[in-house]
């Protein structure tokens, strides 16, 4: 106990995922998942504050990374393309780990308590993103809209990447939902001039 | 107690929505709001399941207003104008409870277990709204691309209807926030062009 553990946080992770699938998130006790991983109760906490923090650790990271790369745009830049540069860092992020995300997701989805958490993390980041508009001195309005469309955007790629069987890249399915955004967009400005 | 209580639903709600702001809604309890409203638990309980029901009955109401509006709209109608159809026919619906809307908003903002509530039941707006979409014969990404940007745009128009002290109604926020979202979006289209 106490003494370093080469790859505690990747072993406590490994474990707990696979007692959450083969048991359920509700079942798994942290004591299980330490024993699952080789390792002490006391180093699981010394990672993570409970059993919830093993599947949302990383979206710190992501928001991070995200909100770092919309405020790092070149001058000038659109809003909505900041935040597809935010986006692309975070595949950049999630890429090597598809199926992580992809049994993650899975367990999200079958626990209510996980479900609001997510929707929470996500409303945060879509704050986030809204606030790191504003730095770069975009007005309010639009702000929240694009970042809110960004998180869509996010949303409906992440899914089609980690559903559909072939592998393509979670990139191409951001820069795919974003074209489809505009299409629809489009299609309004279309009907209104035919007026 | 069984017999026919004038308006019970509605003294009911006021009740509530004033003992909340007094007390706080985890403070408050279904026996307090029944003595308020001068009626009995037993006839609270056969307007509402549980006390937070007060606060969200009006939901389910307001997505299939929407919901309909979508599946209604002529043929040819491009998703996003159906969207807006369906957000004008919540608005017209929300429009005299403006003062309603605020009071329950700043009670949802408040509270955590609400405001987890409040994003779940976005979220279950923004499936239906796709699959009324999906109804009209849109494919799957667009479907949820377009009603996932409406729920930005409702968002957005709601809290800026609620917030501002000038009286702009309701579904001219919403034409407001359409109508910024285009130009974010076009903004995007710019850019790819001028590379």
């Amino acid at each position: 106990m106490g003494r370093w553990e080469p790859n505690a946080r990747e072993r406590l992770e490994q474990a707990a995922l696979e007692l959450f699938q083969e048991r359920g998130y509700a079942q798994t006790t942290v004591q299980e998942i330490a024993a699952r991983a080789g390792l002490t109760e006391r180093t699981f906490f010394r990672y993570f504050a409970d059993k919830r923090e093993v599947l949302f650790w990383g979206a710190g990271t992501l928001q991070k990374l995200i909100v770092d790369a919309i405020a790092d745009a070149p001058e000038g830049t659109p809003p909505l393309d900041a935040v597809a540069a935010g986006l692309e860092a975070a595949a950049t992020m999630l890429q090597p780990r598809r199926e992580h995300a992809r049994a993650r997701h899975a367990l999200i989805l079958a626990d209510a308590d996980l479900r609001e958490r997510e929707l929470h993390k996500l409303a945060s980041l879509a704050s986030a993103m809204a606030d790191a508009l504003r730095g770069r001195g975009v007005a309010d309005l639009a702000a929240v809209l694009t970042a809110e469309a960004g998180i869509a955007v996010f949303k409906v790629a992440f899914e089609r990447w980690i559903e559909l069987t072939k592998s393509r890249e979670l990139s191409r399915h951001i820069r795919a939902s974003l074209d489809e955004l505009k299409a629809v967009i489009d299609g309004v400005g279309q009907t209104k001039k035919n007026e």
